[in-house]
């Protein structure tokens, strides 16, 4: 009998309505009562699986950004092998925005975490030190896709991922609060990107407000 | 007597509890009783003051906000009447970094408040439109501040601006959560000020590591 299966699908079941609640109302909504309740099983089934409300807060996390990972795993791999280093990274950098559903939830999710990032010594160094692997990565791409052409200014890759993933973040927390659309997010990115890789005079410069009409 | 600066000073103590509370823990920490155990106060003062939770919450975030405002003010006041665009907007995107004690505070109250303002319809709109309003400014100090010069590339200034405030944003965060040092992220904003203002030229564009060692 599946029974490993059942116990996936269940602790699933538990994350993802921790994942609800915390999104819509932060994590004070976040109680061993309301996730059972939201989850639709009994606080013994939530303690059984997680313990205390530590280890459901840190768990539904986890499951979480396992979660992502494998999505932004397979949306880079479904870009295909000949893909160019742009394309790898204007792919990582709209991980980083609400464009769905998925990716909305795991914002709002990390958004109501932030505190606890902060004075969890477990949660911090996951946030700390994802983001500066990732921020090496960036780099890399920006020096793989820069051109050749020595005519072409110098860059300090490491500096411009840096602040490519900055900008990425700023405006996911924009989007998220109503500033402005997706759209116009990815593209403010992708003028970051010509200019990144040099391509920036292959499009015309135009006010953002007509190039968003 | 001085019956109104009592009142002031009363509302000041409490507001700062929950400023502590909400900057350590989270919203999930600002309760009535909690914050008049912080503030050394009855939960009936808070009640008298500020009504329910609701009102201490949006009342302790505007006290904030004025406060911010006074101190940005002052703090580009300071730079003299002789100051150039590029230093104004030097100054208001260090706003957005957590620099001292009073600018750390309020970065993160403003993200225990988070997904608060996502579902309060009078903190969504604060929280919308008044960065609208600054990266207007943003723009236009940096169309002001760009050499007349027409060989430097041209730049899309609402967009620039855009991008550095959510980049300024991005950096607030990284700091907050230790991925890198404030004074890291003022060398990063440095760098794409450099290259905003058409500067980027007299400087040495050198890797991050052995500029920031």
């Amino acid at each position: 009998m599946p029974r490993q299966a059942d116990h996936d699908q269940r602790r699933r079941q538990i994350a993802e309505a921790v994942w609800r609640l915390a999104g819509r109302g932060g994590l004070e909504d976040v109680t061993l009562r309301q996730v059972a309740a939201e989850a639709g099983v009994s606080v013994r089934l939530v303690q059984y699986y997680f313990g205390s409300r530590d280890g459901l807060l840190l768990t539904a996390l986890e499951i979480l950004d396992a979660d992502a990972e494998q999505r932004a795993h397979a949306r880079v791999t479904a870009l295909g092998a000949d893909a160019g280093p742009r394309a790898i990274l204007r792919n990582i950098l709209l991980e980083l925005l609400p464009l769905d559903r998925e990716r909305r939830t795991r914002h709002l999710v990390h958004a109501a975490y932030f505190l606890r990032f902060l004075r969890d010594p477990a949660l911090a160094r996951e946030a700390r030190d994802a983001p500066l692997a990732l921020e090496e990565l960036v780099a890399a791409l920006i020096g793989r896709g820069r051109p050749a052409d020595p005519v072409s200014p110098a860059v300090d890759t490491r500096s411009e991922a840096a602040f490519l993933l900055a900008g990425a973040h700023g405006l996911r927390a924009g989007v998220l609060l109503g500033q402005r659309s997706a759209e116009q997010a990815v593209a403010l990115l992708d003028l970051q990107l010509d200019r990144v890789f040099g391509t920036a005079g292959s499009r015309s410069v135009v006010p953002a407000e007509s190039r968003d009409g």
